[in-house]
């Protein structure tokens, strides 16, 4: 039987998504849980493989098990043996054709960005921050720039080991709720740390280090040494995977996926 | 001289606002970035002796000080010493007249709280947390009978050491986005305890083991042990102290408070 659960996660004290030998990752305590409940080993596969201190809304995550328990063992019986910055909040049997990497057709990441003189302290680690003004517009006018199909070379970790470097931007929109922006990502998915790569040059780009066009020369010349560096995990949530409506999964566009927190308004 | 300050904190790692001898408090950590920056010791006074794991996002502080610094030294200085989850915002000098506590007029309370079957995981100690459903309508008309001037001796922890029970609460609304119902209150000063009983109570309330009018039989009876058990510290986060406008403080309800972060619709 294959069973599929959407997981949230506060990334600040792992290791990231992927299994490590000092077991300190989401994947590390999220089998060991599930393996609880199976009575056996369990190993999972994800739809995206996040970054140490990435947090994560909607992560889609499949194993399988020989083990018969009422879906509600694997959300709350499961929970019961999580650590409590992580929480399955929905489970269901799917087909054995689902696969939570392969079948997933969209990514959608948020990026909070504290622009402020000052720190965070309430949202440490749950907001990037950066202290020099922004322009919001001229970051839009760089967003456009890498919308579509491109080679992301330039945006693409020296250690990413996908294939191709090939990807579509469907969505980057940035706007911004008082002192916070807030970057949405979609695309058929990600190159590793391809979205904190962008969200780098754009703030290059909002602080008028480079225009807009820079992102058109970046993605030309295809040179991650060309590129800023790689911002900040903290302000990072993977909010939403996609696929085909026949295997059921609460469609997160269609889910009230923000809520108002306060935050200090400066 | 005298500085007022405004703080924002998470309070999850903190034995609450007021100095321990452990060293635990805000406060603590506080006194000692402050004494650094002016290589003495200082102490502080509040507007909100906040407890264990309650936050603030508008928390106003004074102290004196013979040293003479330029006023950033009071926020980024102070920010180099302080942990990373509490951070100064907002600095100035003010009159010998003021006073963090005494010229407070009012203060204000946000009570974030998931009403969800499957507990926190990403917001794990940001949210207060409560699985079965409850009603806002019969929430919305109990908060309505707390309203005014009241003896909230029914609200108030055995070890208040407030020398009246009376105080006048100026505002109680709930409100639901997505999952998450968001309580603000405001009154010229609160009990201890007094919002987290309020909450506990209007949950009784919103889950129907009361009805509104137990609100009232609560505040005429003056009987804490008839009252709800104090609900979590874990979603309550002091949002705003309100002064005479001679002070020249930010006022909270002008600033952009809230910004939307994420939460997992369910």
């Amino acid at each position: 039987m294959r069973v599929v659960l959407i997981v949230e996660y506060n990334g600040s004290h792992y290791c990231g998504w992927q299994s490590q030998s000092a077991g300190c990752s989401v994947q590390d305590v999220l089998e060991s849980a599930l393996s609880k409940i199976a009575c056996c080993k369990i190993r999972t596969i994800t739809a995206g493989r996040t970054d140490a201190g990435v947090h994560a809304l909607y992560q889609v995550v499949h194993f399988d098990t020989a083990a018969q328990r009422p879906m509600n063992a694997w959300i709350r019986g499961v929970n019961a043996h999580l650590p409590k910055d992580i929480a399955v909040i929905w489970a269901s049997e799917v087909s054995l054709d689902f696969h939570a990497r392969y079948s997933a057709t969209e990514r959608r990441y948020l990026y909070f960005l504290l622009s402020h003189p000052v720190r965070p302290g309430l949202y440490h680690q749950r907001v990037g921050w950066f202290y020099q003004p922004l322009s919001l517009p001229q970051m839009q006018a760089a967003a456009k720039i890498l919308l579509g199909q491109h080679d992301f070379s330039a945006f693409r970790a020296a250690e990413c080991q996908a294939s191709s470097p090939i990807r579509t931007l469907t969505k980057l929109e940035i706007s911004c709720q008082g002192n916070i922006i807030i970057f949405e990502l979609c695309a058929d998915a990600f190159l590793q740390h391809m979205v904190r790569n962008i969200i780098g040059c754009l703030v290059y780009v909002g602080k008028g280090k480079n225009s807009p066009d820079w992102m058109q020369t970046l993605l030309e010349n295809r040179n991650r040494a060309k590129a800023a560096p790689t911002f900040s995990a903290a302000g990072l949530y993977l909010a939403g995977v996609r696929y085909d409506p026949k295997w059921n999964l609460p469609d997160f566009s269609q889910m009230p996926f923000m809520v108002t927190l306060p935050l200090a308004g400066r």
